[in-house]
Formats: structure tokens, sequence, C-alpha cells
């Protein structure tokens, strides 16, 4: 009996640290780079949903460059283009969060089929994965680039299974975003909530099959 | 030489203060009133966007519940269903800006065609209006649930040219919501931003034709 499992990993979040991009903020927003990473955060995901609805797919770049835009004018200190552009050259080089990589070796280990799958387009995704030391480990990188559709749409998810022909409850799928989950959920993955930040479930009536605070649990799986 | 033009606004946030639920939130959370209106304001939008995404339309009073549902959680002092219904109950009597039907009377009185459209289903929209004693002043009350599309879907917004034949741009749309006014510029209509909050312009790149702190510059037209 084979005991082998398709994990798909969520990047921004999950296994990468989005807040750590906050020294870098310091920079240019003296005892405000957390305030700014949260801002950039919440617009930046904020603007992948509202441009969803729209019909206006922009690649996650630029989306990032916009959000960025927002918070820094929201702060009112607008950045010229060339400080933006060391902002986002500091968005490649996130950190992995502490137990990322053991996780990831150790699930590997033992056979199992990992996929790493984002909203980030291939320029800004591939330098990061690189960086991190991590693309050894993995079997799929996937973008929603490919189909211009942003999660949680079922076109994103179905991405997966274009890619690995197995039923969607065996795919197990991990993130830290709430929301994120509920759209796995709903498209019919096994779903796992790295619930960092300890938050309620989302209202969208699509609770998690597991939750865990860490991506720690998964390797006795 | 006709100047008569048509108005479309924009209900919550735009003609009546959502944060003026406070009040009543501080019946269960005490000192917390205003941070509850603020969390259960922003998942309300969150989830409409959500739901779009996922392809999981609910009416707006549903979205609404869960919102509020999340925001109490958040705060570790879950409601009682029927806490729950005193709180949806007096979302239907939340307060209109000082200028709000002041202006609606004066617009009318120049002959101008004033149209009500909002994410609101009938069930929470109408009782609002009532209440509020404007619905006279209006010709057309619109709700996204007659397409079950929400802003700022293209769909949505074609909901206002089924009801009045007029060229897009002939149209002033209202909105204090930046992200409803990127929309509605994307499909076309002339927008007054009714920046209530002196936000910086969403990263959309769909800035407003017009912005304004309020709605009393629209008299003058």
């Amino acid at each position: 009996m084979t005991t082998n499992k398709t994990f798909v990993f969520d990047v921004y979040g999950t296994l990468f640290d989005v807040h750590s991009i906050g020294k870098a903020c310091e920079t240019y927003f003296p005892g405000k780079g957390e305030s700014i990473s949260e801002t950039w955060r919440q617009k930046q995901i904020q603007y992948t949903f509202l441009r969803q609805a729209m019909g206006k797919y922009a690649p996650f770049s630029e989306v990032t460059r916009d959000a960025l835009r927002f918070a820094a004018d929201l702060h009112g200190r607008p950045l010229s283009l060339k400080e933006e552009d060391r902002l986002l050259e500091a968005y490649q080089s996130l950190s992995l969060f502490p137990e990322s990589l053991e996780v990831l070796s150790h699930l590997k280990e033992k056979g199992h089929t990992l996929i790493i799958f984002s909203n980030g387009d291939p320029l800004m995704l591939h330098p990061l994965l690189k960086k991190a030391q991590i693309t050894n480990y993995i079997d799929h990188i996937l973008s929603v680039d490919t189909v211009k559709q942003y999660k949680p749409t079922p076109a994103a998810y179905h991405l997966i299974l274009d890619t690995i022909e197995e039923p969607r409850s065996d795919i197990v799928f991990l993130s830290s975003n709430g929301w994120d989950i509920s759209g796995a959920k709903a498209f019919g993955f096994t779903t796992a909530w790295i619930n960092r930040s300890a938050q309620p479930v989302e209202g969208l009536h699509q609770p998690p099959h597991y939750e865990y605070s860490t991506l720690n649990p998964l390797p006795t799986w």
C-alpha cells in the first residue's frame, strides 16, 4: 500500500513570511516598516480580488507594485520609481518561515509529491524560490498567471488538476490564508489551514479539514 | 437645452454612515464598538469579493451576518443568534450622512433622475431607505441581487443600463468606496468619488473624474 500523497503549498504567508519585508520598508519609512508591510499585503490581496471581479487581470508583480504605491501614499511618503524597484527586489528575498525548509525536505524524502501553487507570476516567484534554495524539493511550480485568474476562482485551482491526475479530495492543499483555504475547500481539495496568526475561520461556510499553527505537523501525516 | 442628468448613488458608506452601527455594537462589546464596526465592514466587503471569485453568491444580508460573526469571533465574544439578529436589525437604521437628505432633495427639485444602486439585497435595503424617508426622492432602487453578481463586476454595473437608456458616460456614478469608483470608471460611467476618509486613489489605474469629501458640491453641477 502506497501512502504517497500530493501536497500543494501556497507561497506568500505560508512558506514565506511576507512581513519579513518590514525591515526593508524601514529604510524609507523609519518606525513604520511594519505598518507599511501590513497595508502593502492587505492591498496586494484586495487588488487581486478586485481585478478578478472587474475582469482586469494584471500579473501579481504589477499588482504588488500598485499595492506598495498605495501604502506609501497612505503614509504620506510617495516613493520614487527607483525606491519602488528596490522594495520590489527585496520581495524576492522574503524569509522562509523557520520550519519551511525542514518540512519540505522531510516530505520529499518520504516520496510525497510537492507542488507550489501561487498567485505570483513567474517573474517574481521563480527568483524567490531559487534564492531560498527550495526548488530541489518541489515537483511542480504552478502560477495562476498561466490561466490569468486569481485565487479563489475555481479556474485557478483547476490548474492543479491539469498538472497531476488525482481525485481532488486526495490532494492536500496548504495555505495560511483563510480565504484561500475556503476556496480550495469549495473546489473539493482536502485542506489544512496553517493558521499562523490565530484568526477565526472565515465566514464563507467552508471550514478547513485540518488546522495547524505551523507546517510542523505535516511530516507525521 | 436640458441639463437633466442621471445620478447613481451607492448606499453603504455613501448616503449612509455604516459606522453609525458602532453605537449598537457597544451594547455587546463595551469599549470596542468602533473596532467591531470596522472589522464588520471590512469583512462584509471582502466576503462579497471572495464569493464573487468563488462563484458562490449569497445575498448581502447573509454576507453581512457572516461578517458580523467573524468580527465577534475575532474579538473573542461570540454572539447568540438573537444578539446577531438585533445588530442586523440595527443595520436597517443606519444614520444618513448629515448632507445626504438635502442633496437628494435639491437634485430631485432640479429634475434630475436619481438612482440607488447597492450590493444590498431588497430584504435589508428597502427597510433602510424607508426608515430614512428618502424613497420619495429616488426614481429607481436597484440591487445587485437581481443579477447575483457583486460590484465591481461589469455585470452588476450593467443593471443600470438595463434600467435607463443613456450613454454610460452621461451617467454620474457616486460612491465613497474607492474600489467601487474604479469599477464604475472601468465600466465607462462618469465617476465622482466621495472620499469621506481622505484615502489615496486605489491602485487600480482607474482614477475618478471628480473627487469630493462630501456630497455637498453636487447640487451646483
